[in-house]
């Protein structure tokens, strides 16, 4: 098994709040667009954000998916400055994203703050000066 | 904020578990080991997958983490045969993986399994002959 992430699957409980979210709000373009079923998105090279209905995910993978509680997941949109952060979480909010943190300076010596998805996904906004943060930028 | 994810972090619970299924196991290379804290790995360009301990995550974001049941999400690895699939199932489950499901074909038209890596993340190896699912491949 190749050092490979194809797709990153969220399963979601409303679509038409994760489209209002992803396409109306923050503007992003889908790749496919099935109304009711799936909205996915390309997020780096190779690598699709596939936007699930929880009906199709219960029926393929065998069991409903646990809820409530923070996830022990996040994903995060990293930028070339601690101001770049700043503005996007400020995007993030006109989006309609919910329990917005500021920016904090991280420990680890870059500079970061949180935010929820409409369904409760935590994204990460992040300055990381370190050498794998910088790595990871367009 | 531009259509980009940058790090997927899955939030550990038992550090060196992941290490021995992720590196000994399957024979992955991190591109950032700190023991005791994080394992990082670079999985598609301008992508990393981070494990992280539950103890930073707590830290820095305010709260311990849901656990239990499966989570609503799922990371992917693509390949270009049905039967690549079957043999990736095989090296997960030889890595130490559970609840490896057999691969199924799909009303999607792709062919796919499941299987849990030590902390329970759910990984889909698939095969999916649909444009979308052609476009990640390396």
């Amino acid at each position: 098994m190749d050092q490979r992430v194809s797709f990153i699957t969220l399963v979601v409980t409303d679509l038409e709040a994760t489209r209002r979210f992803y396409v109306d709000g923050l503007g992003w373009e889908p790749a496919v667009d099935v109304v009711g079923e799936v909205l996915m998105f390309r997020v780096a090279e190779k690598v699709v954000l596939s936007m699930w209905v929880e009906s199709g995910f219960v029926e393929e993978v065998g069991h409903a998916p646990a809820r409530g509680g923070i996830l022990p997941i996040t994903l995060s949109h990293n930028l070339a400055t601690a101001r770049g952060v700043d503005t996007v979480l400020e995007q993030a909010r006109a989006a309609g994203a919910t329990q917005i943190g500021e920016g904090v300076q991280r420990e680890w010596g870059g500079y970061s703050g949180y935010f929820a998805d409409p369904d409760g996904f935590r994204w990460e906004v992040a300055y990381n000066p370190q050498e794998i943060g910088q790595s990871v930028l367009p």
